[in-house]
């Protein structure tokens, strides 16, 4: 019945619900944050608050820390570093790729094994099957704890071996989130001003939403062959439609950017010989450089 | 077994495709096209190709128009005024409202009853069952004509007794894909820095898109509101994210236009006291200023 024990450091919104779905699936689970008693809850349903951050890490061979960022991870973990030696960090902090590669790096100079992670959902959602943590570290470390790590959310995959992926994936799917935002904020705002409830509209523009999931299930292919031949919507047949938005929104007194940004990324392209390519095509004003 | 006669005019992809779709369900169907033989396919399968717009429009009761842009409507039009007195002109060619307002206006003064419609679909997909085709106009009219209509796809739908709103919905809805796949684009490109393909990556973002649909169903009530109370996911803790966005573009040299205007949406937000509300209160930057 009793699992591995784990440690679960801040208890922040997001580390008491980790917290929480351990002592829920039965692992004995000790807690620390910087302020104390903050997670006087988690302490009756059976959770240990250590005194000090050496006594919680000394708890338990899994340590997982979830803080505001990275730099609070290395100021709390700092007088700590010797009870590091022989255990598992688990950082599921948000931060960027160079900050998680360097703190793999100085992780192993502890002698600490180190997985980093990011939790795709909010607090609520910790513990839901359909909860997606993206992990990146040594495969053969990852599958010891795969098992106890999925309790924190059923969606638990290692996408990498290079601890500093798992920020990057976790930053391009927030970009694609806030984009798509974005874009349903324009629209609403469209509708509004025809008094059409964002209410009313928002069925639509979700059931919209899974045919631009399957355009992009058709992109990908193209992107990864460089490949763009369209066989319908070509780019320069999205160049009125583009122009019909960003009229649509100025005679409204609506913010156009986001429409005038497409406009320069199609006409760019068309320009450049591509009207007959697909959107695929866009990539390429978003490739680095030197890829 | 033989339908309402109809006729179509404008033989390009969109036309063709909307021909074909009447001929296949049984509809005596009449074609004209600006430059004629275009469509020496339908006319084998059963369509008659009218010699002069006079004559097509004079050949059936309905008349579905889908030209490059109004502007082609009204020239092509213009000769065969005194054909459109009684009939329905029913109007699929892809424009702004007011476009369409002025048009609906034109054929009344015609002695027309007039459609507007938006085809929110590539040519492959007329006829199928989830193809969405948006109208404005009369009630009446439009029930009178729905079955007919539905024979381009199942989708189709009165979504106003305005003529003008078709095309605000259609450019809204574009303007929702085209930040999705912007967003993806940007991502893709992140992904492609660190050598992972589109192919691998876009399950993940197609499976996200879901969650960011039933995040928009949640913020739909909350923008009719005017109260935007977050649970989890406030806009003061996505600051930090955004800049991540911006830094991993940027170290990589890939265009951060999209992440650094999320992040001056967010921040002129909190910068305004909304810290702890959700995404739904960026809809306070694009609501017209006289809504
Ligand atoms: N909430 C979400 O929806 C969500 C989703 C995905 C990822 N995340 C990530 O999860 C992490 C934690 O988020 P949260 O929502 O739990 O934030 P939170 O509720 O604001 O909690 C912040 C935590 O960080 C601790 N902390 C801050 N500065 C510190 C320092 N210098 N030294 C030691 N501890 C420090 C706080 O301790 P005190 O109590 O002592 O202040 C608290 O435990 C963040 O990286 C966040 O981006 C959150
Ligand atoms: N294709 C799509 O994926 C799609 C999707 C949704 C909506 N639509 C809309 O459907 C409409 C037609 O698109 P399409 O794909 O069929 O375009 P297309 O293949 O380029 O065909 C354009 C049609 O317009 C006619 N035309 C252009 N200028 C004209 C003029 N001055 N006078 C008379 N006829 C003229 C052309 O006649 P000629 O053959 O004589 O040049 C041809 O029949 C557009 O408004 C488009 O935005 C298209």
């Amino acid at each position: 019945m009793a699992g591995t024990p784990v440690t679960v450091i801040g208890m922040g919104l997001m580390g008491r619900a980790l917290a929480a779905a351990f002592v829920a699936a039965g692992h004995p689970t000790t807690i620390w944050n910087r302020t104390p008693g903050k997670a006087q809850a988690l302490v009756e349903a059976g959770a240990s608050e250590a005194p000090t951050v050496d006594a919680a890490i000394a708890a338990a061979p899994l340590v997982v820390i979830c803080v505001r960022d990275y730099d609070a991870v290395r100021e709390l973990l700092a007088p700590a570093e010797a009870a590091l030696s022989g255990r598992v960090l688990v950082n599921l902090t948000s931060g960027a790729s160079d900050e998680a590669r360097a703190m793999a790096t100085w992780a192993a100079g502890l002698g600490a094994e180190y997985l980093d992670g990011a939790i795709m959902m909010t607090p609520p959602g910790i513990g839901a099957p359909d909860t997606a943590i993206l992990y990146g570290g040594s495969p053969s470390l990852y599958e010891t704890h795969e098992k106890t790590l999925s309790v924190l959310g059923g969606g638990t995959t290692l996408v990498s071996s290079d601890v500093g992926l798992p920020s990057l994936y976790d930053v391009a799917l927030l970009g694609i989130m806030w984009s798509t935002f974005n874009g349903f904020m324009h629209a609403a705002a469209l509708m509004d001003s025809e008094k059409i409830a964002a209410t009313d509209f928002v069925p639509m523009a979700t059931d919209w939403l899974k045919g631009v999931a399957s355009f992009l299930t058709a992109y990908a292919p193209q992107i990864d062959a460089g490949s763009y031949a369209a066989e319908d919507a070509t780019l320069e047949t999205q160049v009125p439609p583009v122009r019909h938005l960003i009229h649509e929104s100025r005679i409204r007194g609506i913010d156009a950017t986001l429409a005038e940004y497409t406009e320069k990324l199609i006409t760019e392209a068309v320009g450049r010989g591509h009207a007959l390519d697909s959107y695929a095509r866009i990539i390429d004003h978003f490739r680095a450089p030197s890829a």
